[in-house]
């Protein structure tokens, strides 16, 4: 069973509390603690020979991998990441090794002024090599800010950040940056009616916003920024780009480029349409899951 | 090298935000997001063939495990628990499995009226088999209440829930109820000067307690409640008893045992007293850590 057939039989059977805002199923819950404010809680994984191998990747670049691949979460929300704790589960007697995966993860946190503020370090059943980690996030959302997966709109154009494709074997998804200031000028000018990361591949993480929002999405595909070492495919169906995907009201897409001052680059690349949810099609009608693989699933 | 030595290295480099309340080294961390009460953050995992072993456990178990550990966590606080986030790796195709861990989780956090709002689930390295598994507990503490392990004062009287020793082998560590109406009891009426619970052995909790508080801890051998299938040697040293070791001042023992009112045995064990931070004695004054085995470390 794989995540998604998985969380299909879960999610319906989760008992939520009031108290949370936005239960699982986006980048981030979001919970109602009585200020004005939402708290985003998430958790992500980095494993050893999953998420990066040892051969390529020092265990610093992995530990900052770890907190950026968290931070690409809130990003995706338009909120604020401010605190961490930090699962790790080794059998490593290479002291140096450990201490620089810390070195990597606290670096990165002083960088995006993360607090570091808990932890649990245990060992994994005899004879098992490698690193399990994982982090949660928690950070803070205006509450009339919060951009979620399900809110666009039929006709909004949608955007992406940055280029996109082979990122694991160029070593992008090690040295990516966040897209946490873009998101938050994304949300707090209202620009985004949905948002969403591409962790698993434009195609699948277009997928899952057009289902969430109940719609359809047009990808053209000749728009789409690809990186330079990457074909078109890799650029739909690879993970780990960490870019944003959003959707913007049409009459507001103008301004939009206009008011862009980051050096990330920004692409219109499709359309909300009134297709089926989550089907996304290219300009002519084809549904693009039936041509391309479907996405990135670890 | 083990988590202590770990810790020690990797805690003073952390950074924390003034919005800490209370970092890392407790059983929580409590961040001050400017409401009333704090939010208590903690995270646990567990582990195949650590921390249960398929053989003995049913996954379901396992999965309650998991939670419970973490609310004890909680109730080492005072604090109340709310909210969950999962991270599963597992290469299992065994679906009945997997979705017994998650009936287990879900059951136990449906009776602790805990909402699961998020998570995260991987693939291992090819290969491996097992689960890991962490937790992510959110909880509540009016801050005035909060009991730390940090705040011993010499003279308190020492006393631990329940009764001690080997929780492995009877299964005790699956079927354990987390002492939530307790710690909050505790807290709320202003009994415990300071609390920690038992997940790592009596010995190395109550050295860990005393270490935090900058006091000496004099533990009454002949009056530790010993599990009728368990040793002296199994009550000091064995881990996952998830019982509560907490301080009193001596003038409130006497109504503490009066209003006790819970079914779970409540012993004096020991005081806390002027010896070297840490030092955990017996009442001629030996020094334990040097007859018994420290504790359990995984």
């Amino acid at each position: 069973m794989n995540e998604i057939k998985l969380l299909e039989k879960i999610l319906p059977g989760l008992q939520q509390d009031k108290s949370v805002f936005l239960g699982p199923g986006d980048d981030c819950a979001a919970l109602d603690l009585g200020t004005g404010d939402l708290l985003l809680v998430a958790v992500d994984q980095l494993i050893s020979s999953v998420h990066y191998d040892r051969s390529t990747s020092t265990a610093g670049a992995a530990g900052a991998k770890l907190l950026k691949r968290n931070l690409s979460d809130i990003a995706a929300m338009g909120g604020k990441a401010n605190w961490a704790l930090l699962a790790l589960a080794t059998n490593t007697d290479d002291d140096e090794y450990l201490l620089d995966f810390y070195k990597g993860l606290r670096e990165a946190a002083e960088k995006f002024k993360i607090s570091l503020c808990g932890g649990d370090f245990s060992s994994l059943p005899k004879g098992e090599t490698g690193e399990v980690a994982s982090l949660t996030i928690l950070g803070t959302v205006e509450r009339s800010l919060m951009c979620c997966r399900s809110g666009a709109q039929v006709g909004d154009l949608v955007f992406v950040t940055g280029a996109l494709g082979n990122s694991y074997e160029s070593g992008r998804h090690l040295t990516f940056e966040p897209r946490l200031a873009e998101g938050r000028f994304l949300a707090g000018n209202d620009y985004a009616n949905a948002m969403i990361d591409i962790s698993d591949g434009l195609l699948l993480d277009a997928q899952r916003l057009a289902k969430a929002s109940n719609v359809g999405l047009m990808l053209d595909l000749e728009n789409i920024p690809v990186n330079i070492d990457a074909s078109l495919e890799q650029a739909l169906g690879d993970g780990e780009d960490y870019e944003l995907l959003f959707c913007v009201p049409a009459d507001k897409a103008g301004i939009l480029q206009e008011e862009w001052s980051f050096e990330t680059a920004l692409t219109s690349i499709g359309e909300i349409r009134e297709n089926p949810p989550g089907e996304v099609i290219s300009p002519n009608g084809e549904d693009l899951s039936k041509r391309f693989k479907k996405g990135y699933e670890h």
